[in-house]
Order: C-alpha cells, then sequence, then structure tokens
C-alpha cells in the first residue's frame, strides 16, 4: 500500500474508514475515482458535505429532514391521529416504503438497553409523552424493533402510555412473508402460534 | 429510497456509482456519513477532490505520481539496467508489494486488444522503444498479464525488441504458490509442465 504517493493513500485511508469498506476495496474505489473525471470526483464530494450541513433532525418527528419540518410532517394529507414510533430513521423509512401507514411518526433516537447505559431519559420518551397529552392523536403504534432492546422499550411505552385516552398498539410479530416455516427460528414461531388470528 | 430528503439523495446516488457500491449499501455508507463528525465528512471530500488535483503520470514511467517523476524513477539504489514492462500501475504495485524486484518500470497503460479497438498506437510502445534506443538498459522484463491480450502484447513486445542489444525476458507462468494441483485449471497446468526447470 505504502507504494502509492501520498494523496492516494490518504484517500484509500478515508474510504477505509466507512463501513463494509476493508483495505482492498477502498484501493479499488480509490483507482475508480483517480480514472473518471474530476467533475464526478468534485460532485462526490460536494454531496458529502452537502448532506453533512444541510441535513437536521424534524422538529415534530426527529426524522432526516433538510428543512424544519420533514417532508412527512407538513403532508396535509397524512392523517395526524396516527403516531407511530420508531427507534431510527431507517426504520422509518422502511415503513414508509411499504406504503401501509399514512400517520405521522417519532424517532426516539434509539431503545432501552441497561446494558449499554441507554436509559429513559436518553431516549426521547418526554417528545413522546408531550406529543399524546397536546391531544390530537387516537392511536400510538410502537414499531420498535423486536430484539430484546426493542421489545423493553415497547413494553416501557405500552405501560406509560396505558390509561390514557389515547390506544396503543404493537405491530405485529410472526414468520416473514416468503419465509419457509424450517428456516424460522423458534422464537418468531412461537410469536407467530400466540399471535394467530382466525380466517 | 424517495423518502429521504434531497441532499442524502444525492449523495446517495454519487455514492452508488462507485464501482461494487448498489443502491442498498451506497445508503448505509451515506448514513454513516450523516452520523460522523462533519470534520470526517470534510477529510474525506477533501481528499477525493485531492487525489485528482494532485496526482500525475511519472515522465519516465508513467506511474502515479505527485511530482514529475514518482518515487521509484527518483530512487538512486534502483537498478536502471532492468526494465519491468506492466499493464496498468496497480500491476506495478503488486510487484513492489512482491518485494522481489529492485529495477525501474514502465506503464504501457494497457494490453493490445484488436476486438476492443486498442492498437500498438494506443499504448506506449514508442516510449518504450525510445527508452530502450536511449541506451543503458540491460535487460527488458515484460510483465504484461497472462490473458489472451496479455499474452499477444508480450509477444508483440518480445518480437520487436529481438535482435537489439538489451536482452528479453518473460515472467514464469505456472501453479500458483499454494495452490492445489486439482483445482488449477489446464491451460496453467500445461505452462507449468512446459516451463519446468531441473532441481
Amino acid at each position: 500500500m505504502q507504494h502509492y504517493p501520498k494523496s492516494i493513500l490518504t484517500l484509500i485511508r478515508n474510504l477505509a474508514r466507512l463501513p463494509g469498506v476493508g483495505e482492498k476495496t477502498a484501493e479499488r474505489l480509490a483507482i475508480h475515482i483517480l480514472r473518471k473525471p474530476l467533475i464526478d470526483a468534485e460532485q462526490l464530494a460536494d454531496s458529502i458535505v452537502a448532506v453533512k450541513k444541510s441535513i437536521r433532525l424534524c422538529a415534530m418527528c426527529f426524522a432526516l429532514s433538510d428543512s424544519e419540518k420533514c417532508r412527512i410532517c407538513q403532508d396535509g394529507s397524512r392523517d395526524p391521529s396516527l403516531l407511530c414510533v420508531v427507534e431510527q430513521p431507517a426504520d422509518m423509512v422502511s415503513i414508509e416504503k411499504s406504503g401501509a401507514y399514512k400517520g405521522l411518526y417519532l424517532i426516539l433516537g434509539g431503545a432501552l438497553s441497561p446494558m449499554d447505559g441507554v436509559g429513559p431519559q436518553d431516549l426521547r420518551f418526554k417528545e413522546l409523552f408531550d406529543r399524546v397529552a397536546n391531544g390530537g392523536i387516537k392511536e400510538v403504534i410502537i414499531a420498535t424493533g423486536t430484539s430484546v432492546e426493542g421489545e423493553s422499550t415497547a413494553a416501557y411505552l405500552a405501560q406509560h402510555l396505558a390509561g390514557g385516552s389515547v390506544a396503543v398498539s404493537r405491530i405485529a410479530s410472526g414468520v416473514p412473508m416468503g419465509g419457509d416455516l424450517k428456516y424460522v427460528d423458534q422464537m418468531t414461531l412461537k410469536c407467530a402460534l400466540e399471535g394467530r388470528h382466525h380466517v
């Protein structure tokens, strides 16, 4: 690797810091960038800096946004009485891709994880409770992950939201669509059996 | 994908143009860049532009270099009577990594490939013949690849350099080190048998 000129080495080192990019891949990417026109390299470089400078969190749902309110919170056609609670911005994007949800979101910023020192005060629980207290919401859909952390976050929220005027639901767990039962783990099968519904 | 703000989409699109980076990977890289400090993003962006602006070809061997002559051509401890001819800068880096060669290089910029319209005038054959004619070189080692194109380039060069005062050699072909014979293709085995040497 030390056989390259210094500026190539610097680029390889910076590229290799990206997740899933090893030294070999970084070398290949650097050589590719070298071969392409300067304008392509400048576009890539500009978009890297632009994303850091222009993106902030939506003031309402804490999604990634380039304005004060994100596109979903600004969208008048969405149902403001439904609030879906997720861990991360990427979870929101996944639900949006499914096209199955037309309400609003609130992004917690993670899940409860005492082992990693993440407690209720580290997540946007206060923001969630405030938003529910402000009224206008009929149902809170808890769509945290099905990991131990996601489940305990869901349990915590369900407990704290219970007894109010707002319905609280949890997304269903079960066998993934297109899944072959023999490859599904026992925990998921247990959930699928417990959550069975009559047809 | 359209669920991200515009600047993230632009970054994803630019990253996805890199070789081996699909839309999913580009999305993951973009989110990673977003999460890291601005200084990291700026360093990455700067190194991408710097590499395009600072790198040129060495005036002697046509390797990637950040000065008029590359580090190898400037190195007085290397043997100037040996000239190794390779197709691409990356081939030179591979030979350097082996540590087995202490002479100089000349990078052709590719291999003869009539199917792709690459003829002798498209490669640095003139530069090679001029350098040999200038004297001081005792041996030209042809280290083009062992593809059809690499072999025909080697044959062409051997033919045009023959009869001069300079020795011409070709790197050996055979079974790779650590290779299991049952996984080696027939063409390579044929080369290995023809190139056998007494021990």
